[in-house]
């Protein structure tokens, strides 16, 4: 039988149960994907081969022994470039950190080793996570699988581009503003910001402590509920951290029920200009879930200035990386002219301007708090456009949609919800109250069910 | 009997509970004291009259009753602009603060009235508590006791020129960097900077809500201890705020003994300049403590630049100090340009200047951190010199030994040490690991009993 690499890694985990396939199989046939598609799509930028066959031959005998861990025991995942994996560069893209070879794994790839996960690599990323084009100045652009020359937007565009490709089952990205679930609706993926909390970042390279997530990116909803998972319990080693993660349990198994699930749309799109193919296939997805019984109501948030309060949460960002970043600046060697520009805007951004950057984020926070008692989750487009080509500046609205959940302190998933008439994915948004998970993964499977769509890249689709 | 208008508050207790004067009469005797000396020093800005009276009588009545509440009852006291008394104005010093009257009591005002203390009324400071002179361009100087033409220090000028005048039997003020125990130890009385959270600031004008703090001022280290534990229990409103308020159990009673305590001293004053009076004071103070018993050692804070760490605390002050005043800024009528320049710089303060400040006070905080683990307590000079002239700009490293105690979260201690050769006072500082109060006030009693001082300003002596 031929490895079904398109497969999600519930049925991945199901063929290798049954026996129909190994892991050695699926890792040499993510492997032969990636020697076959990375030279053009530029996705990984370090490749595991040796290793990550020997980490597959050891859940194989795991399976042989009747002693498998779970469901991801023997699935190929690799994750961004700024997570670290011990024995591989661990470059955050970029080129100050070129040689730095991790020592130790990230609290989160520890995880996904102790479920069994098998590790491909790492992927490309924008510089210092700081951006969304995956453009990168030292490591070279990645290609969005749906059109060459085209972005898959960032900063872990690597990491939506491996999984859209089927280059790996899954992966990790990081999300400081949206930079893992851009990806995924460039990607046709589903991307996740989880609670603020969730998944430990201890081991990633940190761009705003406050700001930064890990999240992981997959083919289905299911599967990001199993990766969440996996990762989702107390890092014993950072700070204010619990033992047990609540509210993730989502049972991939359910039938997923949304009746009388209060939905809340933003009137105008919250004045966030967005194309008219997003527009439709928006209004396209609130329509499915109105038909699953959600109770849907359009909310118009008055003054609300989501561009604004998004350079808000970008000044607050580069504040925190200049000081972050501070001994390499010192230089700028080996620092991109637009990174040294971004940076030095938040070295010199004045009190004046960080505490008006703190009052809109209030404003935001205090406008979504009013919203969610009375409903139990906010439906947007992830981004109010789809890819654009290289050729393109990036819309400079991309993150106006996600930058809310990272500065409100809200879990964000993004789930695809159909093709822009250019045939380029189009991402739905489902944000719940922090630590709402759960019913963030049982709306949008509860949309991928009925919506069954296939997103698989059409010039890939032959394999 | 003459009421003993110089009498610290236990014994006025004393003579209050033998029945040798009533509070009435030591009302009056304060409120007769403000309208001689009040017209020359400008310590008060308000003075209660018939309300302070009728708040004595009811004290007097409760005695009478049997009914006293405690130690506190029918004691005189006066609070700093910058705290809430319910009626009256509640300025913090700034004009466009002049009409606002205060609706509710602060917190620790509420305590006090709870322990049955009598309100005098309100006292002179900075402008908005920024600065450590008292020449207030909007309520006028207020004069040091000891020498006219010469500044209380700041910004509780009023509180340490009150107290030290017999104007009042205690007072209140509030300390950012300083400002209790630079009064406390110009006007050669007793001021203390209570752990951080020890009493609530809630009804107090902020100016940095990091480094503010309510302190009382008093005439004896025994009266200090009495305030703080009326006011030290928690405030259920406040952000975490604990219900009891551990380790300020110091009884006044008690037979101080400070055998085997670790007093470490800063070798060379850390590099401070100090005056040769600051200098020899101290030394004798150290000298007196290491005869009580205590183990005295001398230790060397390599590279640590006090005036330096001082300034970066100002700067973060100045940064939030610039957030709260934002209104009043925009058109900046009423304000004065020096207040102007101030909160302009931390207007304009980068986020460079921030995170360099915020290294400053880590270093400072890990360097006393260090030396708390081998020594009980920190003993300085509480200020470099004594009283200057309102001829003279104050000087500029005034606050350098008094800021270190907000930046590392010490409670801190200014208690008298003697007279300069110029017959001004001199304060000592002992200071403590937060929430070490009680041994701060065992150290300072123990010396306050052995130097056995007469700080009575000489010009007023004769009352």
């Amino acid at each position: 039988m031929a490895v079904p690499v398109w497969g999600d890694i519930v049925s991945l985990a199901g063929g290798l149960a049954a026996g129909n396939f190994s892991a050695t199989d699926l890792t040499r046939a993510y492997q032969t994907r990636i020697e076959r598609y990375n030279p053009d799509l530029n996705a990984f930028t370090n490749v595991c081969r040796d290793v990550a066959l020997a980490e597959a031959a050891a859940s194989d005998a795991r399976r042989e022994a009747g002693k498998t861990i779970g469901p991801l025991d023997g699935i190929p995942v690799a994750a961004k470039d700024n997570i670290a994996i011990a024995g591989l560069p661990w470059t955050a893209g970029m080129e100050v950190r070129r040689k730095i070879i991790a020592t130790e794994d990230a609290f989160c790839i520890g995880r996904l080793r102790s479920a069994g996960a098998v590790l491909l690599g790492t992927l490309n990323m924008e510089e210092a996570a700081l951006g969304a084009t995956t453009d990168n100045p030292h490591f070279g652009k990645t290609h969005n699988p749906h059109r060459h020359g085209y972005s898959p937007a960032g900063s872990s565009g690597g990491s939506g581009a491996a999984v859209a490709a089927a280059l790996c089952a899954g992966a990790l990205g990081t999300d400081t503003l949206g930079s893992v679930r851009l990806p995924a609706t460039y990607c046709g993926v589903v991307g996740l910001k989880p609670a603020f909390g969730r998944i430990s970042t201890r081991g990633v390279v940190p761009l705003s402590t406050r700001f930064d997530h890990v999240g992981p990116l997959t083919r289905s909803v299911r599967d990001n509920a199993l990766m969440l998972e996996a990762m989702a319990a107390g890092d014993p080693k950072a700070e204010g951290s619990t033992e047990t993660a609540p509210g993730t349990e989502f049972d991939p198994g359910d039938d997923p029920s949304i009746a009388n699930v209060k939905i809340a749309i933003l009137g105008n799109h919250c004045g966030v200009t967005v194309t008219e193919d997003v527009s439709a296939l928006f209004d396209n997805a609130a329509a499915i879930l109105g038909q699953c019984g959600a109770k849907i109501s359009t909310v118009e948030l008055e003054d609300l200035d989501l561009t604004v309060a998004r350079r808000a949460g970008l000044t607050l960002v580069v504040v925190e990386g200049a000081e972050i970043f501070r001994e390499q600046m010192k230089t700028g060697e080996g620092l991109s002219s637009q990174l040294l520009m971004l940076l030095n805007f938040g070295k010199n951004a004045t009190a004046e301007k960080q505490a008006e950057s703190e009052r809109r984020i209030k404003t935001l926070r205090d406008s979504f708090a009013s919203l969610f008692e009375n409903h139990d989750t906010v439906l947007t487009p992830t981004s109010p456009q789809a890819a654009f080509s290289f050729a393109e500046k990036g819309p400079e609205n991309q993150a106006d949609f996600t930058g809310i959940a990272n500065m409100i302190g809200a879990s964000a998933l993004s789930v695809p919800a159909g093709f822009s008439s250019e045939g380029l994915p189009v991402g739905l948004q489902v944000m719940t109250p922090n630590g709402g998970e759960a019913l963030a993964f049982q709306i949008a499977r509860a949309f991928e069910r009925v919506a069954n769509l296939d997103m698989r890249p059409r010039v890939m689709i032959e394999d």
